[in-house]
């Protein structure tokens, strides 16, 4: 018999990690809105995406409570690195997903917020700074956004005529580590009622069922470190499709999640 | 010597115009509000799209007012008709362009609000209620968001490397009335880093700069009423590349706007 790995953690403790990773949840999007206020700069990385002074400092207070709060547990954060890479417990932040969506003025991006135990998610949180809106589950503990409860309600059947809503990720993510616009094109041809926000509102939306499904495309695990347990709490199916080694840049995941009868459609229509 | 028909139009009654309109949007922002607030109603109109009931309050109030204060003049609403279609003046309104997207619980769904003057755009006004955003523009008057005063800065060259920003419509939108889902096929080939909205936001973004162009198809006359001055009094390019006559629907448009050099190159691509 299979024992979930999770299961080793008490419904107490879990209880103890999300209330804490709402806390530092609080913390950043008070750092963000701080930040914004005040006036932000932008630069550009080596792989030509930019990252604000916002991104930083809101990674930054994330590890120093962190820190102070579990000071054995692992941190792979999008801008700061990795500290403690051998610790069962890690926690993973983007603390600005989205960051060009920002230095252009739109309000989409979002906090993502993981721990994860011995690989597992055990906690998830996204939050929106710019719509004061949160989304966070536990293992066993349910998915909520703004506090409400979320139950994704299934398809009744697996026939579909092109009006349900699926949201992706841009062509371009598509051809990051070589030329997959083959996939992006037969995505949006069988369903035309497509959305691409370039940031993790795609996830949000499937999260709270505003989109039926979400195909996310060549992203790192900071992306998704909440995605999957966000969904499955809600009763909706989280499937990785892809998980490759890229070279000078680590592991690249993708995967399809939201109401489980389109996102085995879809997967099976991307066939990889 | 061809003379603009709206400068028979002085810029103080331009003026006043801009004013009653930002009063009108300030009025139907804050009845969108209201009914979001304590709960709206969604059915789905003939046309299989969604209507509210924070639509239809919206569009009432918007008449009333302009009933008050222009008489004479004519509207043209999305939800409520045509009154006084001969008159030289012509208000247009979206009471909520998005409404799918609100029913859904997204933000992004705008108020649209235009002016019309013997078929010209003489005030436009786009309003996020969720966001407390809005964009105006009154010709000759310049384009503002959020009070601000919008300057769009041009490429430099007329060579892309698809790192620019490209705002359009679902592929569903291209296939309302004839399949020309290969028309966006080929825009997101040659342009990858592509958002899809499904709403007005497109338009915002093209007006702030936030993308540097969008293409919108196959929409009626309440969803563009604003964007050709909003663009153009920010110095953008607004270019109409089809206006065709649906049976049973009406006028159906079809524009590309946003920053004049990716313009004409998305015009040319598009070669209709």
């Amino acid at each position: 018999m299979i024992v979930d790995k999770r299961e080793e953690i008490s419904l107490k403790e879990r209880q103890l990690y999300l209330a804490k990773a709402l806390e530092f949840a609080k913390e950043t999007r008070s750092v963000i809105k701080s930040v914004i206020t005040s006036g932000f700069t932008i630069t550009s990385k080596p792989d030509k995406s930019l990252v604000t002074t916002a991104d930083i400092e809101a990674e930054k207070v994330f590890r120093e409570k962190v820190a102070e709060a579990f000071p054995d547990f692992g941190v792979i954060g999008e801008e700061l690195g990795i500290s403690n890479p051998e610790a069962d417990f890690q926690w993973i932040i983007d603390p600005i997903d989205g960051s060009s969506e920002l230095a252009n003025g739109m309000p989409l991006y979002g906090t993502i917020i993981g721990l994860h135990y011995k690989g597992y998610p055990l906690i998830g949180v996204i939050d929106h700074p710019a719509f004061n809106s949160c989304c966070y589950a536990a293992y066993g503990l349910g998915t909520f956004c703004d506090d409400k409860r979320i139950f994704l309600n299934d398809f009744e059947t697996e026939i579909f005529d092109g009006t349900e809503r699926v949201a992706t990720a841009t062509r371009s993510n598509f051809m990051r580590y070589g030329d997959e616009g083959r996939i992006f094109d037969t995505l949006v041809k069988v369903h035309p009622n497509i959305r691409i926000y370039f940031c993790c509102y795609i996830h949000t939306c499937a999260i709270t069922g505003a989109v039926d499904a979400t195909v996310e495309w060549n992203v790192r695990i900071w992306d998704i470190a909440a995605t999957q347990l966000l969904i499955e709490e809600a009763g909706g199916k989280y499937q990785s499709v892809r998980q490759t080694e890229q070279p000078g840049v680590g592991s690249v995941y993708c995967a399809v999640f939201g109401k489980p009868k389109l996102v085995s459609k879809i997967v099976e229509l991307l066939n990889l």
